[in-house]
């Protein structure tokens, strides 16, 4: 941390703020310049905050240099993290992981149908949302339990993997029973609470970026899941607000190779969300794996225009499996290659 | 709802979209344009989302009329909702309410020091953290219940009444037992899970608009509570996310105007979070007050300098003075007045 | 400009960063730190870009430390710049500046009345466009030179200065010879040809904030005017770009009271631009004067909804009225003044 | 155009809207609905301000509906718009096309030697800024008509296309008089008069997007040519701005498939400013080329860690070779292939 002294401030400003320094257990280095002085916190553990300083007199600012995030980031360990789940998906490997189906379980017909089309297609692990959050009270909330139990349905036919998103606390108890990965969605990105019980169930957690959650505040939020002793952290760029209105968010694919300097943790993106507009999601998709994303969560439905929710955005099946032919080829380019489908016996 | 049609949509293109309205159980309306037709939605009860119809062969977009929310709404109700505390303090009428405090509950000594030194001032709600959202999972964390209980000691002994935040269904039993407002934190502005508790419970919400919410989202966080039969809820401007790094965030005073004509809802506004620097929090208080806001929540710290978080952005004690006699004087231009100092029986 | 290198950078990457400084002119200053080294770059005369060392092995990011504009500072420059204009009006003293009047000159017959209505309620600057910049090529763009014409015949009538905006090196040119203030516009706010030819011309230049720009920037674009030897430069806030679409631009008054804290010259609020809905404009007004502006540009329309351009943004003359009650009371809360009204003479 | 009415507006005001629209020369159809009525403004010719009705008693909101551009959509042209150059690149085709270059020319060797290099490798348009626009006054400038001279010069030595920006009507005139294709800056694409400029000149414009503009905004700009007579506009995504500072700008690929199905014009991605840091352009613009770009504009130096400006973007020559050869592989995936390299006889 470095404190910038006004260009005018007193000796005894400064020896102000070397003492207050030293005073907190750190070392205090002042850096005569040019124009001013500044003065280096040397030994910063994260618990101080970046403007502690700023308000003291003659300070003209405060400058982080080191990050409060520790133990997702790259300095912390070097090589990449790679989740493994049951039926043997891989995420942060050499191999690209598909997540698709309906942004909601809707029915048993409407789950095993579609489980069985996008397993048959190569994705090997089924996303559906059993506890939605909705913006308004009066939208549909989803099957609770009875989804999850669709889900699981799923995986036993089919083979797939199992990610489903969780709440609060209770719900998080639910899923954890059901699935393979519990999702904890852009809008509890900074809900504590939540991600402190995640990270005591121990299963791989599928954390999405925030609205307007810079790089940093996500590797924080998923330090809160790493800090409660579960290092199976999955990040997710599913796009932020910003202020054109074509598209639902902004999908930020930078997101991916700059948290894949600072962290060891596995990135994917989700184009569904990212864009909000079907026609947008496929050509979004194939960037994101050029980009050098470990998956992609897509939303795919038997039936878009009747879904309950977000049908806009969902692709029709025969959209994903085209979308499968175009990604095989352009993960090559990046030498990588897709997850290989499941095996005939359904895992 | 509106669904407008490509110029070249086909009539039965344009017979499949008021075929699908109409099978919903709305009425349809088409409406030929120079260009293009549209197709009126009439009778939409918010269950319908905006994008349903974005995906339909013909379509070029869907334009939402109504909104999602409705007993938030000045439409739903005319007259402004007052917030009654049992010390007598009102928000959303004539006066304007005045909550400051420290960051967060450091000691007893710390709180009822400033709770006094505070109350003497003439503010009437008292603020301070007992459990604390912290973007590290390293940081200080608040001091619990034990900080509940000392917030309710100072409103013995100074008869102000107590707002502070509930994190979780967990939390926020607590803090309904000891204090008068439960806040929910910008972070959690759309933890549905949340809102739904505290609207069970029944006791005022100060509710934090999130950092990229958009007006309409706060409006919809709110109807979470009201649909659970609270109808108090106490809205707060605190600044969204921004591109310049000046300040923490860009205080959206406009935000006072546009929620007192599109809600009944009173609205405060904090200046602390929302600039995160001591210098500008005195200006944009007069300011906010000019806008139009129901209530201040102002960080005012007995020794900022040696403050466990928000050092920099806490007022001392005396500036607060200095700011309760300039916005004393702005009330006054828009005909408000602030609240009357409590009494010296301590209630 | 601080040289930050990763953790296991080595001593001959820390020395080729040492090197490359020295090379460049400059001092070099190593500052081991407990994680990681840092080179502190001496004597940074703006010449440096801050990402110049960013890409050098071993380096993990660079922080610049001082600021690239030099003459607008308050570290050139301790007092405020006043202002003053040949009718006496003054911008960054001690009284309030109002600058009013319709989005663009329509008609002689507009433009004298709604100019001799401002001065008599004590407006003493008339803004008014004759060249417009409008995003679509097809709307009205103005009456150009004609409308100089007519806003130097207001005053002559009414003793009001005149602010007009220019577009390029040639309109510049007209406006200087009609104009006591020439506006450079947000869209133009980097448009460097215009801003050096504006500070050749030397008169008074109205500077707004682009619709992006950080406070940095906009204080670099004043930089660039004088830098050409005109200091007369007036600042403007006018509403940045946002997520929510409630109204026109998001007013980031914050940028007041930051400006003033960083430079000296004088900084007004253009609530009309800034919100783009009448009844957001006078609170917004008010909040603007409370928050510490030198002075309002503030839209006014003898009959808004007839106006060619910008209508629904524009006061009726009685709002106006009731405005300026307002911000005579508020502008005592902080110990100004309005600019007192232009006498019955003309000036 | 839509003007939805408040709930309780009057009939007197309902009609009030009707008779204005029909004043202006319009069709009114008012659509009654179940909360409330709307008028329909039929037969928008792009003359009516979006916001003219919206500060009328009695009117909630209004709601445009049909574009303000029009020669720029596809409803006007339904075929792609294909852009070609003297030495047989075509932009908007089947084929990428690659721009690459340094920032600035900084000498006869500098720019002859990467352009010998670019060419080599399969570049067919060499880009390097003469005229540059500059946030700091005090920054490099550019070499001016003596760089445009030296761009020249390498067009007839390897037959490569050039790209070069204008900054005003003066340098306009110059760059018409050497280079192929001229550009219009981010920071100008509202520089109305020097649009109007280009678009008479008449050859192909490079329109980068503005660093907060709307895509809306974006092919309005490029109306401004069009309607110059000019149908040859290239437009460029770069980047626009945002709240998280790990990279410059925040590159808006989605924006290429949404210009894709709105306009007929070609496309092209600038990772390098879209980025602002060297290690992120190649991923970056392996996206674009999966998400759809017709080209690309990568800045490239034969010595970066020495360029005069925006070294830290830029590649080494032999990453950019290897760039080449992963977009080669990513363009099969979307059924199209780069352009092929120039021919040994220098076009």
């Amino acid at each position: 941390m470095l404190v910038v002294m006004q260009h005018n401030a007193s000796s005894q400003e400064i020896r102000d703020v070397v003492d207050m320094i030293q005073e907190m257990g750190y070392e205090a280095r002042p850096i005569p310049g040019r124009q001013r002085t500044s003065v280096g916190l040397i030994g910063n553990d994260g618990q101080i905050e970046p403007n502690f300083f700023q308000s003291l007199p003659g300070v003209l600012e405060v400058i982080p240099v080191s990050h409060s995030y520790k133990q997702v980031s790259r300095e912390w360990k070097e090589e990449n993290t790679v989740v493994s789940l049951p039926n043997g998906t891989q995420l942060g490997g050499r191999q690209i992981a598909l997540m698709a189906g309906p942004c909601a379980v809707e029915s048993e017909e409407q789950i095993l149908g579609i489980a069985r089309t996008l397993a048959g297609m190569g994705a090997t692990i089924l996303r559906g949302g059993a506890f939605k959050p909705r913006s308004s009270p009066y939208s549909f909330q989803g099957l609770g339990v009875e989804g999850l139990k669709l889900l699981a349905k799923a995986r036993t036919e089919t083979g797939m993997a199992i990610v489903t998103e969780a709440l609060d606390a209770e719900s998080a108890d639910h899923v954890a029973e059901y699935a393979d990965i519990i999702q904890v969605g852009a809008r509890n990105m900074q809900n504590y609470a939540l991600l402190r019980k995640v990270g005591q169930i121990g299963k791989p957690i599928l954390l999405k970026r925030g609205l307007s959650a810079t790089i940093e505040e996500l590797l924080l939020a998923a330090e809160y899941v790493i800090a409660e002793g579960n290092p199976n952290v999955i990040l997710c760029e599913r796009g932020v607000r910003s202020f054109d209105t074509q598209t639902r968010n902004l999908l930020d694919l930078t997101a991916i190779p700059v948290v894949k300097s600072l962290s060891h943790l596995p990135i994917i993106a989700d184009p569904s969300h990212g864009t909000g507009v079907r026609a947008k999601v496929t050509p979004m998709a194939r960037a994101a794996v050029a980009a050098g994303a470990d998956g992609l969560m897509v939303e795919v439905h038997p039936d878009p225009n009747r879904a309950l929710s977000d049908g806009a955005q969902s692709l029709y099946p025969e959209q994903f499996q085209a979308l499968m032919n175009q990604i095989r080829v352009i993960a090559q380019a990046s030498d990588r290659e897709l997850t290989p489908p499941l095996g005939r016996t359904g895992s």
